[in-house]
Formats: structure tokens, C-alpha cells, sequence
């Protein structure tokens, strides 16, 4: 089958629209109809070359809203027209991790999906005879795309696959970030560190949670409207302290925040969303995906006098499980999306997607196919 | 009052039995007999010249089992004839710290126990007219000491103080940090690094908590031995193996330990500490002190794939009204403390129990006075 797709041939390079051969699902496996694909700072982060595991030429893309078109032998819960969301972190309900209750990491597949391959190690993608690397098991930046069933959550057909499908990734990360790795109580303060996509959805999440004070902090003040839209309370700009931000949300919370959550990928933000915890029960969670080799560090003091380092991907949601009520939170209202699909662009346009992200001029540009 | 005490007149050089005098309780003070002190590894570390706030001259010792000789104006719990362990962390009762069921850092006193102060900003000690520094609030070197009645544990008069006066640090710290901190569950697996007093007593939390696996590592194979009689499954020497020691633990557990602990100080075993927990869902508890300046660091996508990095401090445990119940257990068997004690001293030979500590040969001396 033919497909129209953003081929990304080298690292650095824009992505070029190609017509590339997309094969047959095989056992197991799906063959999807993208109709939306948000456009992530994972997928230019791994554009940029930093991503050690970045394989090229490869098609990007991991947050998608697609339709089933044929399913694979094996196949047991889907069937064609079935709404679903490819999901990067799968759920095959039967490893270790799945079956434990305080991990979402199912790592059925983990040795092939991060390397760019199917689970039996090929691939479906080719151009003029040419193989071409898949992406976070996803590669929604293709008309079509084939996925394994188990790394598919099947969605309500009444969800717009262009809102919901950034339910993929940005949204459920931050709001799961919240709920699930540092379950925020009401009454909280928090303090979120990048407003993109995932820090905009920490503050959503905070929301939900009933955190009493959400502090927001970037260096782009053209972010904070939207953060006080959702529910933030104080944004702070480093850039205008005559102090570290540590020492000043530390003072302005009288001892640090409850909970911080770093979501841009700095280290030494890292540390600052920690050292920002209230001494005795602060948790800060990262969510930023750091260059290779980056080390994030601090005295171990820090943690000695009780506070908490953790991490979370994927918001600790187990995808085919729990991503489905996600999308009815979104139907009734409880979730927003809308608000954060600031431009919407044709296939053709995605490297547009990509400048308007690096400008700070998008939340989340939804590719329409 | 006079006193026979082990004055540390200057880093890095032996204690000084001396004769002192010992001021009288003030408002909310207690005047205690020490009947017996554990030496600790903190001792020595502050003793070392290490310790960023050690004060000298001063009177060392934290681990100590007293009875009340008299009580200041305004104590209101204690009487003399009581049996007390000091606290190096007090419990107030009221301050936002001990309201919180998440931490034991009561930080009603905290601005004078860690400079050598009693909470009045003065001090009980002297030695021919000149004043000697208080340490860690405790100052059990000394046959009389004064010590507020909010860090005093009441604890059972039948208990033996010269077993007891443990429970002041190391074997609660231990305990604490599995039961509280950590919150191994039953058939979980364990790594303990650093097989001194806390580390050991870390082996019988996790017994304690069923822990189904314990594997314990040493760099001096003489503490296995020990390591073993109170619940070690494993006993590593990192000097035995070809591999790191996260390389070897990993390895026998199948993927790394569900909890660990750090009871040495040394940030690099921290993160060894770290690495060779499980993804997805691996604790590791820092509970040794590093030295000044020291920082721990490792690749946030260690912590972004589930594992979480938390620290210690005296178990988690809030010791006037968590404390007794310590020594309870003791009682009825179900905490091991005699072992512990390797070495009883008079006081006039403290320094041999430094020496003993220093070469690997005590787990815990006892000094009677």
C-alpha cells in the first residue's frame, strides 16, 4: 500500500513528504489510517541527532488518533474502523510490569520498539526499495502505519481523533505525572518547570487533584496566559528574579512546594525543581527526556532531610487500560485538549509544526491528513 | 555539678576524659544521668573535622539511655527516676513538621541543636570557666548532661539502658528506614550496602517486614557473619566480583533488588545503591552522611524509568511517641540488640571503642559509666 508521509532521511534535515510502500499488517499487528498526528518536542528531539537511539531515515510521530483498516492474524480485540491511539509504551497484560501495579513500563516489545523495528525485528516502511526505521512503535507521521495490538488503545468513536489524539502523549503524560507517580492531594502547592504541552497538562492535573496553589515557571512569559487559564495560580519568570527560583518559590511558599514536576529535559532544572520541595515530604518528579549522557545531581542532604526524586513516563498510565477513561474525561469536560491544539496544519505543512515549536509560538500543532 | 566527661577539644585528636561542670536544667529542661552511650560512626565523622558543623570544644555521643535527675520549670511528662532516650530530633508536638504524618523532622529546636547550642542560645557545659559546645542536642559522653524534655523518649523502666541507648541512633535509623521510609512489603527483595550498626539493623527491618530476599554487601567480609544471623539471604564483597556491584545485583535478582539502602556516606555507593534497584517500581533509601560538599548524581532516565531516590533520617521515626514502642519490641524479642553490642568500655577507655570502629572490629561499643 502507498502512503503519503514526512520522512525523516538524516538528522537536522526538515522532513521531506514522500510517497513511501507501507506493508501488510503481520501477526499481530494493525494497519492504521492516521487522521491526526499531534507534533511532540520528542520527535525534534530526536530530529535534533541528541536522541542516541534515533535511527535514521525513520518516519516520526508518536501521538496519533487513527482508524483500524485491517487487522493481522492473531488479532483478537480490534477490527477495521475501530478508533485507537498507537501507544509508545504498550500493555501486553502479561510481563512483570504489567502485572504489577506501580509501573505502567510493559516491556514486552521494549528490544525492538525503541530501535525502530516491528516486534519480529523487520520493518513495514519503504521508499523505492529502501527500509525505513518505524519510531516509538508509533510513526504517525504516515498516512498509514502498522502498530502491534497490544501497543493500541481502542478509544469512543465519539472522541474528534484531531483533539484526542494528543492524548498519546503530551496531555495523559502530565496529567498522569500528577495522579499517578506523585499523586498531588487537595490542598497542595505545586510548582510545574516548562509550559509545553506536559507542563500545561501538570497543571490541569494539579487542577484535578485540588492542589491549592500551582505555580508556574518558564522563561517565555507568552506561556503564562494560558497557564493562568488552566488554573495557575503564580507564574514566575527566572529571567526577572533577583534570586535563584529555587530561593524564590521557596519564599513564597514558605518552605518550598509540596510537589514540582521538571518538564523541559535540563538538568539543572532538574535540581532546582528538587531543591524547590519542602523539606520532611516534597516529591519533584522529572518528565523531561535529558541529552545523552546528562547527569542530573545534588547533595544528598537533600533527600536525608525527606524529600523525594522520582520520574515518570508515559504519566505512569497503563495505555490500553487506563487511556480510554482519559478520552471520556476529555468527552465530559473534565480534560481539556482543545486549548492546547493552537495550530492546525496539512501533512505538507509539518515542518511549519516544527518552527512554530521552536519559536514558542505553539502549545501542540495537530497534523490533519 | 561536676561530671567525668569525653571532651573532644579539637578535631582529629583522641577524646579527653576531663572532669566538667554541668549547669542545672533551665525552663523546659531535663537534667539526665547517662548510665550508658553507644559510640557511632557520626561521632567519629564529626570528630574527623569532616563535619561542616561540628563545634569544638565539645561533648560528643548521641546514643544514650539516662534517668532523670531533675526536671527544669515547665517540664511537664518526666520525673526524676525515669528512664529516657535523648533525641537528636526532637518532637514538639505542635510545629508543622510533627503535625505531618509524612516526616520526623520536628523543627521546633533546629536552629541550636546543630550549632551546639541548647534551644535558649546558651550552653550547660564548662571546663574551668571556659563553655563547651553541646552536640546533636544529646552530649552523651558525659555522666550528667541536659537535654530538653521535647527530646526525650520515656521509655520502659525494664529495659537494660546500656542495650537500649542503641535505639537513640543506629538500630532505629535501620529499622525505621525499612518500616517507615522505604515501606518494604512482604516478599520483596533487598540490598543493603554497609554493614555497620545501621546497616545491620536495616537487615533485621527487612526480616521484620519479610522481606524474601536480603543480600548484603561489604567491602570487610568479616561482617557477613553477623550480616547472616540476623537475616542476610547473600552476602557481597564488590572486591570478590568481576563485574560492579549493580552489575552483580542485578544480575542475581533478575533485574535488580525491589529496595535498597545506603548506610555508608560514600555518594558513589549511592548510586550504586540507586542503579541496581528494579525498573519500574525500585526504592533506594539514602541513610548514610556524606561529606560536606559531596553530591550524588546519575542519568535521570534512571528515575524516569520508575525508580525512586529517597533518604533517612532516624528511621522516619518520631521518638516520643514512636520510640517507646522500639524498646518494646526489644523486649519481647522481636528486636536484636544484644548481638549488636560487641565491645562494653568504661568510659576512660572511649577511645579504644574509636579505634575498634575505625579497624572493622565492632559493630557497636557501649561506654558505662
Amino acid at each position: 500500500m502507498k502512503a503519503r508521509a514526512a520522512v525523516a532521511w538524516a538528522p537536522r534535515q526538515p522532513l521531506s513528504i514522500e510517497e513511501i510502500d507501507v506493508e501488510g499488517p503481520k501477526e499481530g499487528e494493525v494497519l492504521l489510517k492516521v487522521v491526526a498526528s499531534g507534533v511532540c518536542h520528542t520527535d525534534a528531539f530526536t530530529l535534533s541527532g541528541e536522541d542516541p537511539e534515533g535511527a535514521f531515515p525513520c518516519v516520526l510521530g508518536h501521538e496519533g488518533g487513527c482508524e483500524v483498516v485491517e487487522c493481522g492474524p492473531g488479532v483478537k480485540g480490534l477490527k477495521p474502523g475501530d478508533h485507537v491511539i498507537p501507544l509508545y509504551i504498550p500493555e501486553c497484560g502479561e510481563c512483570e510490569y504489567c502485572r504489577s501495579t506501580k509501573t505502567n513500563l510493559c516491556q514486552s516489545i521494549a528490544a525492538t520498539v525503541w530501535t525502530g523495528y516491528m516486534p519480529d525485528r523487520t520493518r513495514r516502511f519503504s521508499h523505492q526499495g529502501k527500509p525505513i526505521y518505524h519510531y516509538m512503535g508509533c510513526s504517525t507521521f504516515s498516512e498509514y502505519t502498522v502498530v502491534p495490538e497490544i501497543a493500541l488503545a481502542k478509544v469512543n468513536p465519539a472522541a474528534p481523533l484531531d483533539k484526542v489524539c494528543l492524548l498519546g502523549c503530551g496531555i495523559t503524560t502530565g496529567i498522569g505525572a500528577v495522579r499517578n507517580t506523585a499523586q498531588v492531594e487537595p490542598g497542595s502547592s505545586v510548582a510545574v518547570f516548562g509550559l509545553g504541552g506536559i507542563g500545561l497538562s501538570v497543571i490541569q492535573g494539579a487542577v484535578m487533584a485540588q492542589a491549592d496553589r500551582i505555580i508556574a515557571v518558564d522563561v517565555n512569559p507568552d506561556k503564562f496566559e494560558m497557564a493562568r487559564a488552566l488554573g495557575a495560580t503564580d507564574c514566575v519568570n527566572p529571567a526577572d528574579l533577583g534570586t535563584t527560583v529555587t530561593e524564590a518559590i521557596v519564599e513564597m511558599t514558605g518552605g518550598g512546594v509540596d510537589y514540582s514536576f521538571e518538564c523541559i529535559g535540563n538538568v539543572e532544572v532538574m535540581r532546582e525543581a528538587l531543591e524547590c520541595c519542602h523539606m520532611g515530604w516534597g516529591v519533584s518528579t522529572i518528565i523531561g527526556v535529558a541529552g545523552a549522557g546528562q547527569e542530573i545531581h545534588t547533595r544528598p542532604f537533600q533527600l536525608v532531610t525527606g524529600r523525594t526524586w522520582k520520574g515518570s513516563a508515559f504519566g505512569g498510565v497503563k495505555g490500553r487500560s487506563q487511556l480510554p477513561d482519559y478520552v471520556e474525561q476529555y468527552l465530559n469536560g473534565r480534560i481539556e485538549i482543545d486549548r492546547l491544539v493552537t495550530h492546525t496544519l496539512p501533512l505538507e505543512e509539518i515542518n511549519t509544526a516544527f518552527d512554530l515549536m521552536h519559536a514558542g509560538k505553539s502549545i501542540r500543532s495537530v497534523i490533519i491528513f
